[in-house]
């Protein structure tokens, strides 16, 4: 089962080959909750986003009984269930694992209810995390690129402290729902390495200090050790058995193995095969995640994270992101378009991408002029800063909007460049590049990523990576498999090096890349940026509009 | 009479106050030909545009009697005729001003024809000839912001001589349009101070050396004593009287004064009051030309020109440009626009210029978080470089069409205050900036030029500038006026101080001025320019292209 943003999935797939039997798909109800608190009136403040833990109960009771019917199967063939879920989404609970969202004398506290990954009220405690980490030299920054986000389980937690100290009081676990929804499963709580390494500050055996937390905030001390800590559970691990309730629900048999929980993006890796050191998995869509597994702990600058046995065990998984790739791309679009190109597209039944995207195609590499920095919406690797933007350079009045399009779309190519650069550069080899997401569909993007990467690109096989992933560890909790790798090799579907760099065009785009870089140096780095006094001027001149 | 790129334009003026009695428009029948010479089936290569002068006589046969008819007057009571024209346009004459396209044994030769103003196929003249310059320390260089323009005589005269030496032989004299059509009406060749010291390199009573021009080319040594060399006519001196074939032509009395040639923009200065030292008249359409006068011949880099007496006698002549202006706004709104604000802009009975200005306009300053390089088309003035090209920085997700254009707006803006800052550091002070040309009705753009400049924005009063500008030297030549200062203080109009900075708005653009010249600097000086290599990347792609 694969828990999204707006909606929940569940796949049956068959153990011996990774076969997709059947499919369903459920929305939560209360989708993203940014407005209005349910069940009152109450207005959330800006930067807020909240889910319902009821939303994820019903893909339980609707989803999974949906996807058998869909497959045709017999429940009773069914050994095992996986979910893996966005994060870090996260939630305080009862020791019993209840939410207090769900308790009467709590659901109209917003800090009760599960806070959603991209929930981005707590920037003002991470900036204070960060700046404590960094003051005392705690050794674990530096896996997070030196910086802790604010989506993140301790910016989030100390936000629930410093603004609601009676709810945060009333919270005697703060889990992710990724945990959350496999204790529903089996009715005991468990915690995952991925988001535990990821999301969750755990290094080297440990969670941050107590001294560190205490000088937060006094009242956080002793956050890891009361709300956080509990043994680990590997990936792929069975952590427990489907509960009575919980069978009732799927429509699954009581009993059956329930695997420890993950993340969407890691728990992709298998369902591509990438999960050998150096195949690193990107998951490109709005944004692009890339996760790949190094063989020993090397200090990559500006990647999101490593863990132990973050994707795998056995292997550092390394982590790192392009915060905006097809946002950029629908942002361009929603400039607009000339009446011509309009006209053409309606002529040739194309949509506005599929228009675009053909002028661009018959470019030759360069002859557009641009080069572009990909940072509309701040830069996750390897610059890890949210206050950059973007830049085009190269204009001219002869500059057509397909131009600027290619343009966006070489600019995250040479993102991903950058951040592989930096993998290997730091001690972790890539060999290849495996794509997974709605943007593999892009045969431009793709081409263009081979040719600037100067590697084969691969592309997943399936429709639904996460939910494959998901099947993978469910299938080696229940025994069908020995581990991961062994299961991903059986199960997982890739089509392997479906785009080949050119040489020519790798020429050209070595460069361009130069450019890239230079720019991104200028742009990028350095104490006094241009592009945060710009933002900085923008932020000042919005806030005077407010106050009119 | 204003003679424009694609027409001629005649105004029957009142010399006491400058009234404008009757107007008639003439649009070229053969207008820019850039494609085949007229007569014959034979192409022309990349970059030419030529003009056809018997085009220009047909404008006196045609416009001149129709203003007569649309004023209403007696055209005995006309008492002078002067002329503006573009330039550099420039032609090859036999010595009685018969211009050789005119003759049957040369019409059939390229070269043999005027080039207009905007013919750019001689770069590699002017490369050539600015090379040599600096090598051999001309002093004259320095008067030119460091570069003469392919767009000159002398650029052009060498290309002729280079590629056909037979039309160059017969070419006996090489004449501006401007000096031509006052030819044509006076029967008398002369020459006038603003095209000899702008476009023909005259300068400290002289043309450049022999030597200098046999260095070019062995046979270029007596290019200007052979062909240009001819006493100067002051600007607003009677050089002649009507011939009885022109007023017969024209419908005016013969033997009426007839002007100095002159050029549309530097002519427009005293239709707008704008002769005094330190009234700076941008002429802001698709370019902007920006003329000064200054009491001392300053040093001032990047400028375009600086002419004794180029554009009123007894003041040193400055003239610099920017080489996109409205150009850089309509390349915007050519990217296309949202469907959203296309159905608004028809709701409201806009067009898209008026949309994205009356959304622009509400915004504060800096709220969008964006700085341009109005370099889209090169830059003229001050970097003098035609190879540099745009840059937008601080663009994000939530960037709009109308946050660029009004970027746009501002970076025209910043370069004016460019423009003007150089002159004041270089010795010449601005005290006023004076608007004329169509972009003067753009009122956003007319306020940021306000608070950017932190300056006064004045208005020229007419709507046909250089043609009153023209009727200001005719008045002078017949003796209406002793000079063109008086005669521009009793004729010209201008809404003074029509906008005024707002000290706030004023503030925050300094700030964005102050990150608009880091960018300017980054990208445009230096001795390895990455816009440079991008164009010269885009250059090479395309010529593979070409190849293809």
């Amino acid at each position: 089962m694969d828990f999204g943003t707006l909606s929940g999935r569940a796949v049956v797939v068959r153990t011996s080959d990774g076969e997709e039997l059947g499919t369903a798909v459920h929305a939560y109800p209360h989708a993203v909750i940014a407005d209005r608190l349910p069940g009152t009136g109450r207005r959330l403040p800006p930067d807020w986003a909240l889910q319902h833990p009821e939303d994820w109960r019903e893909v339980l009771r609707t989803a999974v009984p949906a996807a058998l019917a869909a497959a045709g199967v017999d429940p009773a063939a069914v050994i095992g269930i996986a979910t893996d879920f966005t994060a870090c989404t996260v939630l305080p609970t009862l020791a019993d694992g209840t939410p207090l969202a769900e308790l009467p004398e709590w659901a109209r506290r917003p800090h009760a209810w599960p806070k959603l990954w991209k929930h981005h009220a707590a920037q003002g405690q991470a900036d204070r995390i960060n700046a404590l980490a960094h003051a005392r030299s705690e050794k674990w920054i530096h896996r997070y690129g030196g910086k802790i986000s604010a989506e993140w389980q301790f910016a989030k937690a100390l936000q629930v402290l410093e603004e609601d100290a009676e709810v945060y009081a009333a919270c005697e676990r703060w889990i992710e729902a990724a945990d959350w929804i496999v204790w529903q499963l089996t009715g005991t709580e468990s915690r995952n390495t991925c988001t535990a390494g990821y999301k969750g500050i755990f290094q080297d055996g440990g969670y941050p200090s107590e001294e560190y937390l205490a000088a937060l905030h006094p009242d956080f001390a002793d956050f890891a050790r009361t709300r956080l800590e509990h043994p680990l559970a590997p990936l792929g691990t069975r952590v427990g058995s489907l509960t009575a309730e919980a069978a009732a629900w799927t429509g699954l048999p009581e009993g059956i193995a329930v695997a420890a929980g993950n993340v969407d993006a890691h728990v992709a890796a298998p369902a591509a095969q990438a999960v050998e050191n150096g195949r690193l998995l990107a998951i490109m869509g709005t944004s692009t995640c890339h996760v790949v597994n190094g063989p020993v702990l090397a200090d990559v600058p500006g990647i999101c994270g490593v863990v132990d046995g973050g994707i795998v065990e056995g292997s550092w998984g390394y982590e790192a992101g392009q915060s905006a790739v097809g946002d950029i791309f629908a942002w361009w679009l929603r400039q607009g378009l000339p009446a011509d190109h309009l006209a053409e597209a309606e002529a040739n039944g194309e949509d506005a991408h599929q228009l675009l995207t053909r002028k661009a195609a018959a470019q030759r590499v360069g002859a557009h002029g641009l080069v572009a920095l990909d940072w509309m919406n701040g830069n996750r690797s390897t610059l890890v800063d949210h206050h950059l933007s973007g830049v085009i350079a190269g204009l001219t009045l002869a500059t057509t909007p397909e131009d600027v399009y290619r343009a966006l779309l070489e600019a995250t190519a040479y993102g991903a460049r950058t951040i592989v650069e930096a993998l290997e550069n730091g001690g972790v080899p890539v060999t290849e590049f495996v794509v997974t997401g709605g943007l593999k569909k892009n045969a431009l993007l793709m081409q263009i990523h081979a040719d600037v990467l100067r590697r084969p690109v691969s592309l997943a096989a399936s429709e639904q990576g996460p939910a494959l992933g998901s099947a993978v560890h469910a299938a080696v909790a229940a025994g069908a498999h020995p581990d991961v790798r062994t299961a991903a090799a059986a199960m997982g579907r890739v089509q392997r090096h479906a785009y080949l760099p050119d040489p020519a065009r790798a020429d050209a785009y070595d460069a361009l890349y130069a450019e890239y870089r230079l720019l991104h140096a200028h742009f990028g780095t350095g104490p006094d940026l241009l592009l945060h006094r710009l933002r900085a001027i923008r932020n000042t001149a919005l806030s005077h509009d407010t106050e009119d």
